[in-house]
């Protein structure tokens, strides 16, 4: 109540901030912007329109910078505290991709500017909350196949050694260096023309190559396949699990009245002993009176 | 009972109509009907036959066309309201797929009417229950994968803008404009001769090449992957679901059952408590005679 | 007691016999003579081999032949009644591929007699249990795929016709006739050179023809992959039921359990109240008194 | 306490080496040696490296393997008694591939040799224990397999077999021999080009070819997918058995409390019932009285 007025000025901006970020037109207008960056962008690969409109397509995407700027500037103020919007991965992503904007503007690599155009437009996905959520779910299934992957790498930098030690003099486009190697192993795992292209050609000098070609894409295929099942069964059981969760609540809850059945019996017990001991009493009484 | 003659007449028509077709025979006519539909749509195709029985053809195919039209008409008296009839989205097919046949009878492009002839085979679908079933179950899986297939629209844009700018003066074939690029990549996704079509020829003019389709197909097939692994998820899981919800509702049985033990447990330690009032003041009485 | 000699001997052959072929050496037995017959029919696929040991193999195929009739003659025997053999389609298969052997000996067709010898390895899934079990599974999943299959069979023809009326000019080899045009839809679906071998070639001439390609591919995969979904589904269904039949029995005594509780109550209730009456009595009998 | 010298020497020197081989610092030098060997065994396959840096890369190895060397003789030292070492197959493993190098070191068979040094990296395997679980858990799901793989074996046999019989002269390539048509029939069962490269330039001399390719590719993907559904059905149940034990037991727990409920039921029954003897026999000893 007592604030000075510096103070309250951006307290009272940050307010109004928070109310026009909040407001369900301005996720729509970001998205909007995305679409007409998707457009721009698209465009310029047409080699005539890009030559044509080159200074309007230009302005456009200056515009469209300071545009996106103003957003995450707002976004920022909103923030509290201002850094806590950093914490998000999808936050620092946005703001890395529109500062870049604006460090590379005056230089001379035009790809790389070009480049930086087009990841704007995986800011749809920080955007729209249900695919930002789905991203997340499908990252969130990697680190779970650490082993796996090490597993497959090992597979490939193996068969990838004894592949140019065998191969390298036979046939040095597909198996000259190590990394010509493990570009040819990646082909065979998608199993893209591996016995067309490149085992049978290998035959007539190597008779022999076939044990290297199947035993890789037999173990190689064997783990891939692995790993997709593992995704599917950790799924499977990751959407089994809230319902079991609902089942064993409900187990709980008849456990717990089925233990107060229980105790409610003890006691009801001790109580009928009692009235067993105030009878017998009374009997003794009587047969003494007697 | 009162009813005009003009009113009765139609109720009368429209229940003979309706013991026609729910006849099971109706289904069954239909059914040969379009099985001479696919017979006729095939023997078409061979030029031979054609050019021989062309005028033959012809006719069963106008004659085809009103027993369908007939069958429709059926259909739409029996439906009340008549309009009903159309909120079956498998109704409206079969009414504007043979209403077209009538459209484009006079005019000139054979190859539409053509095109028309062969749809009204997808007429099996509406006809036979179970199929439409089956159909209706898979077009149901679709919405479900809104937002993966977002994501994956997402990752064509930016990798076709990408190869568009990156390729289109190496491979102008493949990559030339956007919608070349588009059509290479379904082709990159499906794996087919990908690395001995596509990457290979570009190696040499561009060595660096490989890492946009390791990393197109790498992210390409995960996403695909995760779309089919969602749909099996989420199959898995109904089909659990209606088991699990008889698994709840004895559940429920049970907690309900324990819960009036309960309260029978409750009302009797009452009673008890009755009985020892009681007998105390029994006890206190014989208590005070002595 | 009174049997006739004639039934009573073969009743005591049918004995031997019964303990001949259920002893476990008689399925080894079987087992190597279908081993035989593999290598047999392995090593006259090398012409050195057949031309040289032609009589010899010819011989060997000959003994193999009369040893399965016996054994087939054996397991006739054995059944009671002898035609209840035939039940068991296995069976059926194996009297089937024997007898046809005989049947051929004489004729001249070489391929076909060989070609029957070579499906008597087939023997082997009637003979193995364990095995013979895996293949009624397998065969089991293709009734519950009827309706997925008739859609596949539905999207095949049509696409088959409008790809026949298309492209028969454009590509008569790959689209000629509608089985030209099938053959080459099903090797669209199994995405082998979908492109780079059928698509691509007819771009040029008919730009606008990726749009049936593309269709083609989107629709017979979804519906390929929901026809493999449907099995995985219906498969993990079937092996949770089993548990599942066990959680529901646990379940069902425990609710026995809980209405006995119940019922009990009851009963404890009413002989309270009996006890409550007597005291009333007791008491009134008392009051009077005083 | 009175053990000899001799035998109390070896115990302290076997305590020490179990406080080096459990230190964690242990497994981590070993994973370092391991990475140091594939470098080395990288570097290995270009030539220009290897030919000026050959006899440093050759005195490395050597360290390397004697270093490899002590690390399972500390191992086999810790061991109590020394050979349960060997009951782990990966320990086994370990003890081939290093003594294998010693072995061989003098011999002149180089490709020998780099393949050994090669394949000690797949000791990552034996020295990461995550990674062994997972390795090991792979290895476990092929045993469930056997009947499908000898079906899948069966299969292959058959198809090869008929395919060199009928195409061996026609395509002496592909189907010459028994082994050259098995590996076609892998090629086609990967579906690389069984249609361009395999089936359609055989078309033109044996237009009924397509039979038997269509046939081994259905019968093949059919059971081979059925392979797949198997393993991912038996993991699924795998993962939903832990849970469902404790849904089990949660169950049993109920069940046993229930049961309780109704012995003290019992029990409370009969004490009611002796408190309506002993009251009986009050009002009788009173109405005596009266």
């Amino acid at each position: 109540m007592k604030e000075t007025n510096s103070t309250q000025q951006p307290t009272a901006f940050r307010d109004r901030a928070d109310v026009v970020v909040n407001h369900p037109f301005f996720t729509a207008a970001v998205m909007v912007l995305i679409l007409i960056n998707a457009i721009i962008v698209g465009l310029e690969t047409y080699p005539a329109i890009l030559q044509k409109y080159h200074t309007l397509l230009g302005i456009a995407d200056r515009i469209l910078l300071w545009l996106f700027t103003i957003e995450i500037v707002l976004r920022l103020i909103v923030a509290k505290p201002t850094l806590s919007y950093f914490k998000d991965p999808w936050n620092l992503f946005d703001f890395t991709i529109v500062s870049a904007g604006h460090l590379f503007a005056g230089a001379s690599f035009v790809t790389v500017l070009r480049i930086l155009r087009v990841l704007r437009l995986l800011r749809t996905i920080s955007i729209i909350p249900s695919l930002r959520r789905v991203v997340n779910a499908l990252l969130l299934t990697i680190p779970a196949l650490g082993n796996i992957m090490l597993l497959l790498g090992l597979i490939f930098y193996i068969f990838a050694v004894v592949g140019t030690m065998l191969f390298s003099k036979l046939e040095p486009e597909l198996f000259g260096t190590l990394h010509d190697t493990l570009l040819t192993l990646f082909q065979l795992v998608t199993l893209d023309s591996w016995s067309s292209g490149v085992m049978r050609p290998m035959l007539e000098q190597a008779p022999w190559a076939w044990i290297y070609f199947i035993t890789f894409i037999l173990v190689g295929s064997f783990v891939i396949i692995n790993l997709f099942i593992g995704v599917i069964v950790s799924n499977v059981e990751k959407a089994n699990e809230a319902e079991r969760a609902q089942l064993f609540e409900k187990e709980d809850v008849i456990d717990v009245k089925v233990t107060s059945v229980n105790h409610e019996l003890t006691a009801l017990r001790n109580e009928v002993r009692e009235l067993k001991a105030l009878l017998v009493k009374i009997n003794t009484n009587h047969t003494r009176k007697d």
